[in-house]
């Protein structure tokens, strides 16, 4: 791959999410040689995606070149590459750009969308894990309603104007709300000659409740808001099949719909040599001790969603969120540190700082430790921590300058079909 | 295409760049029914282009829906469509969507690039006339730099990090103005590990001049703001041939280089039934009089890059810029009212606004009427006159706060591959 070894150990890290960023983050200013390898070349801002989706926000402002991040730690090195294989036992791996050695190799991969072995689903529902995913979803929208315009046949346009979003954790809840929100204040304007009055978003859960992660109180409260939005919520429905047209439920209900938005689960994204039943977890996350130390094996290690760490309070790993990541990204940082110097490592001890979520404009939900509220000022808070959380002064800016806007306009303007998204052959057009 | 026939009568424009745009906005307010159709459902302010190509502005900033500027035309519909062909004596087109019919026809349909017959420079070259163009241009740049990194071949490292633009017009000034300073302030801090100084960015011109539409004044000190910067600008020399590896000229030069940008040449987008060699002046663009109006067919009128009004200060027709196109829809606007209400038309009378172009930071070159001026003051109105132009409050905003922050930070943080683009099979890979 290119890259001379140093002197000191080299600590490779697959994935430039959360997890991967802050542990190159502590790394940074020990002896040690850094190299991060990510398939794409920015780290996504993952609970900021149904914006990109819903045309509220331009994907560039919720991602930041990962070289950029790196640009100061003159230890770490980047390569934009796709990891296909770990060889354990030679300590290297096997990569699309060549090969690479590792003395300490750091699994923070992340999740996949888990679709439960659904072909017909996989092959015909949208995801939105990725940017370029997001984008598909937004043309996708989009060319639903210019389509159902030219079309006389009444069902075919309700299909087409029909949302089916299944699942209902923090990703489908804030989609749905969006949805629901861009139906109410912009459809009407944009689509004059639409009775847009006729689209319908649906919110498909297999539980009882929606964000079931959160407390009792917060689900209650999201689900007032959005059913107040207009969204139907259905409780206790599993969708059981999607063959691009009808939906099908185990109960008798089936909907008739042009999209449907999958955010029913996330497995781990393991590689290729880990991948032994051993290793794995309940949905495919790799089981680690409390120093993320991949069973069996000392000198691999796995932080964020991909690991599995059991701990009391959580006995099927920490939720799959960003504030594990981080922190098992931090803690990893240290241990490594300690390793080297023959220090003993410490446990991992998890500092729940809560959580929150959106259903749309002046709504949100938080849960903190002591303290659970909902409404305007969950929503300002809301915001603001995910300002925070943000990479990037000019991404904080600029996002905060759409926010305002679609706040104060009720709009949302970033609704181009920049690349248009054709689901019927699963390919991008290569539409110049 | 399901579009009710009102009793007023019908103006079908195709193309929403500025000349369809202000057209609608003129027939607005009268009793007309407007079609506006693009394969497009934005606008694109294509002066800044070549900011979303070189990761300083995102794409979203420098488009806007076009459903979104027609929202207050309650006599204006939009559908999305690209046109195969005009049924002159039926006054209906086809469309992809279906055929509909006119009473009065607009080409506004802008221009294209102009390869002049060359195949190998057709099929390897990179252009930058559209959104998704110049996404893929962003793309092939840093992937470029990131495959340079893996070679340990010193000619094939220097292909990829050698970038030859053909054609010294505002595009490719303020591309290779652009690469130079990305070349001076980015490179060095992402690509540590890459001798980035080896970057060489060519400008070359078949013309003994940079910017010839602009005054000879404008031109030096448009060369000298490059020269300064470090581009190579060659002069009186033609590029012949590119097979995707080396550029051949009618000179001894030749230039080894993964990325040739061919801005070299545009021609008018005509459309199959206007085609006839009758109809077209040099360069593909269709022969209008002074009213617009399509030679020999009443009641098709052609405005913008598309048109080829000639007249005695341009006599090969107007520059095929914003500004024709924004006034020559105007007054079409305005004529096709006369027309329905029966009173003479009148001729096109063009109000020169000056032209400008900028090289890079505080290095711009201005021609108005009376006064020409070159530098930081020059720069400074290069910017107000883009914001000014720019539709959409929230676009100006972003764009302005990208521009501040791009100056104060000498940064450019929108270079993220969202979509990698592979120039070998010239597809975009589906990579999720």
């Amino acid at each position: 791959m290119n890259i001379p070894r140093l002197s000191c150990p080299r600590v490779v890290i697959i994935g430039g999410g959360f997890a991967g960023i802050s542990l190159a983050k502590k790394l940074s200013k020990h002896d040690v040689q850094v190299v991060l390898l990510d398939k794409h070349n920015y780290h996504t801002f993952q609970p900021l995606l149904y914006q990109v989706s819903t045309g509220g926000l331009e994907p560039d402002s919720i991602a930041y070149p990962i070289r950029k991040i790196l640009k100061d730690f003159s230890n770490c090195s980047f390569r934009l590459a796709n990891v296909l294989e770990i060889n354990t036992e030679k300590r290297k791996l096997i990569t699309n750009i060549g090969k690479i050695k590792y003395d300490y190799l750091v699994l923070a991969t992340g999740s996949e969308t888990n679709f439960f072995g659904n072909k017909t689903i996989e092959e015909n529902s949208m995801v939105m894990k990725t940017i370029p995913q997001s984008l598909n979803l937004r043309s996708l929208i989009l060319e639903n309603f210019e389509e159902a315009l030219l079309t006389s046949d009444l069902n075919e346009r309700l299909a087409l104007m029909n949302f089916v979003i299944v699942g209902a954790g923090p990703t489908g809840v804030e989609l749905a709300g969006a949805l629901a929100e861009i139906k109410k204040g912009i459809l009407p304007k944009d689509y004059p000659d639409l009775d847009t009055r006729m689209a319908q978003i649906n919110l498909v859960q297999s539980g009882d409740r929606v964000l079931k992660e959160m407390t009792i109180q917060a689900s209650e409260k999201a689900e007032g808001f959005l059913e107040k939005l207009g969204v139907n919520v259905w409780k206790n429905v599993c969708v059981t099949g999607y063959d691009g047209k009808t939906a099908t439920t185990d109960k008798e209900i089936t909907f008739e719909t042009a999209t449907l938005v999958w955010a029913a689960g996330v497995k781990g994204a393991t590689i290729k040599g880990v991948e032994a039943k051993e290793f794995l977890a309940k949905g495919n996350r790799i089981i680690v001790n409390e120093f993320s130390q991949v069973k069996g094996i000392d000198n691999i290690f796995a932080v964020g969603d991909v690991a599995c760490m059991e701990s009391e309070e959580f006995p099927r790993g920490y939720p799959m969120m960003a504030q594990p990541a981080i922190q098992q990204g931090q803690q990893l940082g240290d241990n490594l540190v300690r390793l080297l110097e023959n220090e003993p490592l410490k446990p991992f001890e998890y500092k729940d700082k809560g959580s929150m979520a959106t259903i749309g404009r002046n709504k949100a939900v938080v849960d903190l430790k002591n303290i659970r509220f909902q409404g305007v000022f969950a929503w300002f808070v809301w915001m603001f921590v995910h300002l925070f959380f943000l990479i990037g002064f000019r991404n904080r800016v600029v996002v905060f300058v759409n926010w305002v806007y679609n706040y104060i306009r009720f709009d949302r303007e970033a609704r181009l079909i920049i690349r248009p998204y054709k689901k019927r052959n699963k390919q991008f057009i290569n539409h110049l």
